[in-house]
């Protein structure tokens, strides 16, 4: 059971690799590849207690000389002060230009990896082995990397495409159910933002997905990420279509940002900020209610929350979106939703009417 | 006196304008860039104190609201701990992705500048107002921007193109003589690497440049940015052709990086490596000794160092080598002079030839 996708960008194009048991045979995987003999994998302490040992096995088997830095595991640790840390590991390990990184973990691993292969000598081959569900249909594809800002997340990155992905399915055995439900939110999103049939397929299987069927979760794996890669192939920079990925994430960068990255996870961010801008997207008259119902009810079922918490203020919320990266000269943009599959990017959104939302006098 | 040269890459392609009296115009010159309201712009205290207002002015004048960040003078600056400054800056200027940051400066401020125009909310607008004639003529052309790492020089940063470079030959003329043979060092190596002509040209009028002559100086500039626009534009991202640029950089870094970045400019490494390069072709045969006395005739006339220092131990400028960005699997390389405008990049230095070289029991 092995599955490839290729995203299409032209010279920077490359595979993504969705299976069981592809870890104990990256080192294969890998072979063909134009990279040099020396190998920097990163991973969590999590993570790397439970999975190093095999990838690293399979690296040294097909006659690569890899080095192991496993990371503390949170987002709170995604900074430009680890970044540094990583280049120093990168000098003393004498990593050359052909000298590939692998992100093995989830998406902190990924991203903070990922700039430091963006970054150290001017760029090195990257390849990702995402870990968990989120990174398998989120972060690993599409070539965003980067590290976080005291005030804002993921402020300081490049886009910087991996040279191969390599999703075992295997590995989500081990992942905590919070992990998993964390996973769901953006896999629920990409049904919202572009495809109705996906959601209404997630409506029947999703019973299946909180109990981890292989075969259900390998196909939601799919279909996430052949949407997201479409999306990606057609807008590699995010100077428009793109920005449709960042549905829920307006607000739930803020929620992420305003609450030390450490008491939601990403994916929950992500569900109460879809609420967020459903409700927006409703009260405007663009969305219907009825299908917005629909939405909170499939994040109910995955046990998501939907609501900000009562303790952020308004105030300190608007100032965060005021600095997300879709605003431009001043001005708030949202991702609002106008039907299941389909979405809209609203450039210049009422800050009278984001206030309301924030002190919760919508819907 | 106005000259337009566009390095053409593709997408990423952009003019190099070189002129008198550019700097007052910047304004008229960047109206009509897709950019929003928002102006960083980076300076040095000795650069900004000179020529920031009249920048200044000029952007406020065609509607833009500019801010401007001074930083410390030299290279000892460039580090990721100012990048991280810059970061604080931006975000406390509310940059959002269409704000330009603006280096006026030299190589540092525009390696900086650059750096974080490349990693700010993955990627900001970057205009090069360089002010020496080292960055004229090298470092505001090819798209590289970096930060040192403490242990080696432009160890950590990206390829990442400016939209618009203005060089205004005016500044030039509050340059110290220190740094103008500084420039004059990158000068006679685009002649050394791709044009003998140039070369000669270089002998003939090296006196008038020497004093300022602007009609001679504005031809080097236009020159050297030719030649080094071409070999861009065949290797944006230094697979192969681009490594010819390095020529006197690899022991060069090195000086610099053990002397601190602070005793040498970076010319005066260059110069050192380019003799130490030169004489380690003409040991291996492959250089005429005629043709390397004719370069070091020149570099003595510009009155730029030849000599390694007699300080720095061989022992610790081969480590350096090992780390430069060339080396690949643990083989030392060189870019080497076969003849004044060839040259050509040997993959697998013998390294006890290296030894012999460091020792100075070559040439």
């Amino acid at each position: 059971m092995m599955n490839t996708l290729i995203v299409d960008l032209g010279e920077r194009s490359y595979p993504i690799y969705t299976g069981v048991g592809l870890l104990s045979q990256v080192g294969n995987y890998i072979e063909n590849l134009p990279i040099g003999e020396k190998v920097l994998v990163v991973s969590n302490r999590t993570v790397g207690r439970l999975y190093a040992e095999k990838l690293m096995n399979s690296l040294s088997e097909s006659g690569k000389q890899a080095y192991l830095v496993v990371i503390e595991d949170g987002e709170q640790y995604k900074t430009l002060d680890l970044a540094q840390k990583l280049y120093d590991h990168a000098f003393n390990f004498g990593l050359d230009r052909k000298s590939p990184i692998i992100a093995l973990g989830g998406g902190v691993v990924g991203d903070l990896a990922g700039f430091v292969a963006a970054t150290y000598l001017r760029g090195l081959p990257f390849i990702q082995v995402p870990t968990t569900l989120l990174s398998q249909v989120d972060s690993s594809v599409g070539g965003k990397v980067a590290v976080n800002h005291p005030r804002g997340k993921n402020i300081i990155g490049s886009f910087y495409q991996p040279i191969c992905v390599l999703a075992d399915i295997e590995l989500l055995q081990t992942l905590p159910g919070r992990e998993l439900q964390s996973g769901l939110a953006e896999v629920i999103k990409y049904g919202v933002i572009s495809d109705a049939g996906f959601f209404s397929w997630l409506e029947d299987n999703m019973d299946q997905l909180l109990a981890g069927d292989q075969d259900i979760t390998s196909n939601a794996i799919k279909q996430s990420c052949r949407i997201k890669a479409d999306i990606v192939a057609r807008d590699e920079k995010e100077s428009g279509l793109r920005e449709i990925l960042n549905f829920g994430h307006t607000i739930g960068h803020a929620v992420e940002t305003l609450s030390g990255y450490s008491r939601f996870t990403h994916g929950e961010a992500v569900s109460i900020g879809m609420v967020a801008a459903a409700r927006l997207s409703v009260a405007r008259g663009l969305f219907d209610a009825g299908q917005m119902e629909r939405l909170i009810k499939l994040l109910e079922r995955v046990n998501l929350p939907l609501e900000i918490p009562e303790d952020l203020e308004p105030a300190d919320l608007l100032s965060c979106l005021y600095h997300d990266k879709k605003a431009v000269d001043g001005k708030l943009a949202f991702v609002l939703p106008i039907d299941l599959g389909e979405i809209y990017v609203e450039k210049n959104v009422d800050p009278s009417m984001v206030i309301k939302l924030l002190e919760k006098e919508l819907g």
